[in-house]
């Protein structure tokens, strides 16, 4: 029989369906091979293109002086990056102008290069960069949430091949993470009367063992008891910290490594699966928050979304996390 | 500039992105016409291949005394319909049996009809059979919560064209929709002080008009202030009531004719997109709560959920709400 499973964290149910559970080895789904070259001349974000873009607004250079990660604002951004925050209220209808920040950080001049694939040392510098613009656009006062975000592969909504992530302001707080941190403050403050949530259930994962997939001194990699779908991955750091901008140098080394790790554990044993991750994380302002702890999430886009999951929120995941976790440790990267 | 609009039914933001709005007109996606027969012999819903399914739960014959409506359990449902509900607890992991109810409403025995063609009887007896087993799966103890939702086209995550919808019995409340009773018995309780939230926003609606489709005495049909893609429809009725399953047979037939109504225009006016569509409500027990309202939310397939909706739960809608109300209302059924 499945198990319907609880999600501490986010407070959604998921049903662990392991009668229909696929083998790991079912996930992954050998793509038609298609050529891509190092450069592409109509791609804004290849090397030499510099100029299909908007100004950048941060880069960091190579050993050659050649840019090896650059930021750029996103030219069809749904959020305008200048204006006023105006707020219209009646009691029903209730709305901010669309006053935001958004923007790609092109993670390499190369066209054809993928993350998992990069050296260590410069996915360092894609961290920082994300550091930078994080700290950056909390600094505008309009600016309530600040998330950053990767879409591999065109069924993870990507329009772009070229490697690159995305970073965005908006004027709100999510209706999402409102949810999160009012869950967050109950278990600190009610539940766990003085403890953060995150901090006890990472002991609680690397307590079972079964479900981490690699650690280091700073971070842990694991598929949660609750994974929404195959190969759901969560990347914990260990020191309690709400917000990802206030992460050191040698942290940030520690999560190159541990990121690159299950990226290429990824590539490898699932042949190159679309994917989205997100960092969620609080503002600096909020870093010395007890009660939130930042994480990165990756889903794996392996499932769809469809009427039971709209109506629910619950997700079916037809993969026993256990199982996914082994997997992903068992690959030989 | 966009517009960042609350949904004050769910409590989600929604970026309404006027700027690089479509017209409604570039919407529709007029599909390959495929040669589709009446009667498929593999398929498990057309007539002459009763065998090939469970055994019927319920049925509704037409007057030639050949089944119209036909419900059988899912045979690949996620959940056991047999077995008890075992719950398990420690501080961090907490589960529960997946035991639940799941079943397949065949709405005609016709292969190659679709619901927005059927006549309005037929569309009545799919509505009744919806309130039968919505009653009958909440007779069962073991049931939390009931979800009826239809699946329409291939990204809209349907596997099998033949037209059916699905009802599930979940063993547990789904995070979702806790969330949003409490939303219900905040604004009841505290916010409005004595009204249903439901009601005060449908008059709200009615008031401005320019978001209606259709009505009729007992339903209104209308896309959402807030709506979070283009052409997100919701259907609600007039009298208060938390639980579908407490509809009248006049409203039955009010309720029948408004979606058929909004099923036509979509399909006329977008050219036979894909949807899901989502009945929310309560027990038959809950059913006399002031504070919930039952209703239909008609999600068109045109958006991809990337990772900025992953992680905030905020949505991006390319249509002005207002522009797809009155592109529905104009289209000539």
């Amino acid at each position: 029989m499945s198990e319907v499973r609880l999600n501490i964290i986010t407070g959604d149910w998921v049903v662990i369906a392991t009668e229909r559970a696929k083998r790991p080895e079912d996930f992954s789904h050998a793509k038609q091979k298609k050529e891509v070259r190092a450069h592409v001349d109509t791609c804004p974000f290849c090397k030499g293109n510099e100029s299909k873009t908007p100004p950048e607004t941060f880069s960091i250079n190579g050993p050659d002086n050649n840019w090896l990660v650059r930021c750029v604002p996103n030219k069809f951004s749904a959020f305008s990056p200048d204006g006023n925050i105006v707020k219209t209220k009646t009691d029903f209808k209730q709305y901010v102008t669309g006053v935001g920040l958004h923007e790609v950080i092109v993670e390499t001049p190369e066209h054809n290069m993928t993350t998992a694939l990069l050296p260590i040392p410069h996915i360092e510098q894609i961290l920082i960069a994300y550091k930078h613009r994080l700290i950056a656009f909390y600094e505008d006062s309009r600016i309530e949430h600040v998330i950053i975000f990767k879409n591999h592969g065109e069924s993870a909504g990507t329009s772009l091949e070229h490697p690159h992530s995305q970073i965005v302001g908006t004027p709100v707080l999510p209706g999402q993470v409102m949810n999160r941190l009012g869950e967050a403050i109950r278990n600190y403050y009610y539940v766990n009367f003085g403890d953060c949530l995150y901090c006890l259930y990472l002991k609680d994962e690397q307590k079972d063992g079964i479900r981490i997939i690699g650690e280091n001194d700073s971070f842990v990699a694991f598929v949660p008891y609750a994974a929404l779908s195959p190969f759901h991955v969560w990347i914990f750091p260990r020191k309690h910290s709400a917000c990802f901008g206030h992460i050191t140098d040698s942290e940030v080394s520690d999560f190159a490594k541990i990121l690159k790790d299950t990226l290429l554990r990824l590539y490898i044993g699932l042949e190159n699966p679309d994917f989205n991750y997100v960092i969620r994380s609080l503002s600096p302002v909020g870093a010395d928050s007890k009660f939130f702890h930042w994480y990165l999430a990756i889903i794996p886009k392996v499932t769809q979304i469809a009427g039971f999951e709209l109506g629910t929120g619950m997700f079916i995941n037809t993969a026993l996390p256990e199982e996914s976790a082994r997997f992903l440790r068992e690959v030989k990267i």
